[in-house]
């Protein structure tokens, strides 16, 4: 009798068919009439279901019939052909065995539950069709961005997640402590002295790991880190989470036509792959979640990014007779409504616009020859707008310091982020993937929430 | 002209020898004499340097050979054999140019210097021969451990950084707050009112996925973590830090051997795989770091590892001459004295223990029928002592809620964790692995602050 799992079984039928297999799994539907019933059950293995035929000669015939959903048997049968049925093939029990009954309350019975509902239950929710694809769909995905950047030789680089650094401007941080926050000791004049806390010093989550890995950029030339971030900020959106995961590839000796390059091979690699390797997956979202699903995706595999500068693209949105909630001018960031009709409207595929204001990017990126923009780049796609940031990094120290000083950022506390340009510090550029922001975009799932296990955003942290 | 990589070089050298090629690095170190010179270059890409040789000829000949430490250069020449000499091939160059000088103060010159001072420079260290074969090494195993779950079709899980849960008695957390410390809110009575932090509750630093992970694992049936956790712990050791990554496969339909056969094959896994994949660098620190490694690993790879409970490892010490610090008895916890004596003297071997007395074990893990023991598994490697510990974990959902009110547990709290026991909850098991503890097994490094990128300990979050 050979153990087998509903994936090994679909992906290698031939093997199995007509031969006696042992099988456990969770119970999804029960159907019996007097003298046979069917069972389908999930197995975790795989996305789809394996029917189960049962008939009145098993001793405990009448048991099964009665089984609750999400109960827990094992199964000893042959595996026949079902020609005409709706799966091509289902197991003939011949033993089943109760390995653990479900309670009658279990919450998902066979009906639908909202998003909303199942975020309440977000510890059962990955046993639904919808959350079983989201979240095998998101470590499909997360093993390709490895493998993509593995197999060309980058350095995966664990940047810390506790930082003593100032927010960079990304964002509202968290702060971290060891500190009694009901009685926190405080110094000679009565501030708190957070030289009494775990580190010696305030400590905060980290929003980014770029300027860390940027140290082993210059080391390891191609480098990337995969990590959560965190932002204290408010917002209640269907796009923010106070916990994500985020992946920052730096490159050595490389500019920002380079990072583009870069961007645009990795998000077709991974699109690639979640299709080659997550089908049942791929076709649920297409089907139930959203059904442009992949003729989008498709758009993307066979687009050459449009590839335009900011300025451009600000003529561009100018000359469009469209009235936008916030009108379009030089010097403004884009709102996602610019965004979005760049990306959409305009050129239907994905775009790259670089070169924005400096006024209106971070210190770090590189400042272009009309002292007036700086290298950044980031990637529009339709149906979402940005998804990728990033920039040629400043390497020239003085140009550096400056920039750090208009934005007010205290040079000390970069002393080895300003040694990187004193120490043979070539060109280099990167960026920022947002990996929900992917997962969304592959999913078609609408809220953060729903591709996150347990999502952390404001007044919520359950389970 | 072809744009080459030093890797490329060393992998492909047929593609390359007596072809011209481009190529750009760091330089490691200059020599000159009156009509020619070396430099030695790192590209990053590779844990080996490649030599460059330059004469007269070159218009910057004076320049050249007065390249500080760490500049970047580009160079085109011809690739040529150079057979008698420390190194297979040398690059003869045609042209060099200076990409970025480096500073003449630069920290690293050619001398060896103590990880103690290294870890002041942390930015740079990756520079050095034994940080760019440690860090790069961690790269390639973190692959290693992905690549194994995933091809076995486990569902990596991000699981929550941030938590609302309690302790879980498996350390000290770090609060995580948005709240104004020097201010913060109280309620009517006087106490900190955490309703009015970010999450409305008190939030803390996890410190271990594997409670979250379960409820996925009764869903996909195998499954793994591969994220950081934390400790508020004030211990000052070469093993422990305040952040550190960990793994931890969740199993379903499985039992305590079940696990033990996965913790097995994951570590021969692992280490072929560093074998196979970072031979330079392994081969660097067996000559540099641990003379002793190849031994122990062959050791491993070609061992069955040694299965004994708890009470016969009591057994077996007790019987054993040898007077430790901690006397040996039933009941209490092992030492690393006891541990190390069981794998390196007894057994030569890794060792799994299993079946831990209860009263010194955590409440999840599964009740023995002698109602005195659990079925929890340590694997003890030689050089290390524990690498990692698991259990089965139990699934009655009444022995469960006994075990939490003995253990001091709010059932209430955990109201999520015991539907896992009510909806379905096979028998299932898992282990965790300190990611760190792996690499200093693989590498011989003695320090954890030695195989983090920017470690944080008590007193220290710099960077």
């Amino acid at each position: 009798m050979k153990l087998v799992t509903v994936k090994e079984i679909y992906r290698e039928t031939d093997l199995f068919l007509n031969q006696k297999v042992e099988l456990s799994g969770w119970v999804r539907t029960v159907r019996t009439s007097k003298a046979f019933g069917f069972i389908e059950i999930n197995d975790g293995s795989f996305f789809e279901n394996i029917q189960v035929v049962f008939e009145e000669s098993l001793d405990n015939f009448l048991e099964i019939g009665k089984l609750t959903i999400s109960s827990a048997i094992r199964i000893q049968g042959e595996l026949v052909s079902s020609p005409g049925a709706k799966q091509p093939f289902e197991v003939k029990a011949e033993n089943i065995e109760i390995l653990a009954l479900s309670a009658a309350d279990y919450p998902l019975q066979k009906k639908r539950h909202t998003f909303e509902y199942l975020r309440t239950i977000a510890h059962l929710r990955p046993r639904t069709n919808t959350f079983a694809a989201v979240f095998r769909l998101r470590s499909v995905v997360a093993y390709a961005i490895h493998k993509f950047f593995q197999e060309k030789g980058y350095v995966y680089v664990h940047t810390p997640i506790i930082t003593g650094s100032d927010a960079e401007g990304a964002g509202e941080m968290f702060r971290v402590t060891a500190l009694d926050m009901a009685l926190p000791p405080k110094d000679e004049s009565g501030n708190l002295d957070f030289a009494k806390d775990f580190f010696g010093r305030e400590t905060s989550l980290t929003v980014s790991g770029q300027l860390n890995v940027e140290t082993y950029c210059m080391a390891f030339r191609n480098v990337y880190t995969f990590g959560p971030t965190f932002r204290a900020e408010n917002s209640n959106t269907a796009r923010h989470a106070a916990e994500f995961w985020m992946i920052e590839p730096e490159i050595a000796f490389a500019d920002l036509s380079d990072n583009m390059n870069l961007a645009e091979e990795m998000m077709k690699f991974v699109i690639q792959y979640a299709l080659d390797n997550a089908p049942e997956e791929m076709a649920f979202f297409n089907k139930f979640v959203d059904k442009t699903l992949f003729d989008r995706l498709e758009n993307i595999l066979s687009s050459e990014f449009v590839r335009v500068t900011y300025t451009e693209a600000v003529e561009m949105l100018q000359r469009e007779n469209v009235k936008f909630e916030y009108p379009v001018c030089w010097g403004m960031d884009l709102q996602t409504e610019h965004e979005r009709y760049l990306t959409e409207k305009i050129f239907k595929k994905p775009v790259f616009v670089s070169d924005y204001p400096k006024d209106i990017k971070a210190f770090y990126m590189r400042l272009n020859d009309d002292n007036k923009t700086v290298a950044a780049m980031d990637l529009l796609v339709p149906g979402v707008g940005e998804i990728i940031g990033g920039s040629q990094r400043e390497e020239r120290l003085d140009i550096l310091q400056q920039r750090m000083q208009e934005s007010g950022l205290n040079a000390e506390d970069y002393w080895w982020y300003l040694d990187l340009r004193r120490y043979g510090g070539v060109k280099h550029a990167g960026y920022g993937l947002g990996f929900e922001r992917v997962i969304m975009y592959l999913t078609g799932m609408a809220n953060i929430r729903d591709v996150i296990s347990f999502p952390r955003t404001a007044n919520s942290c359950e389970f």
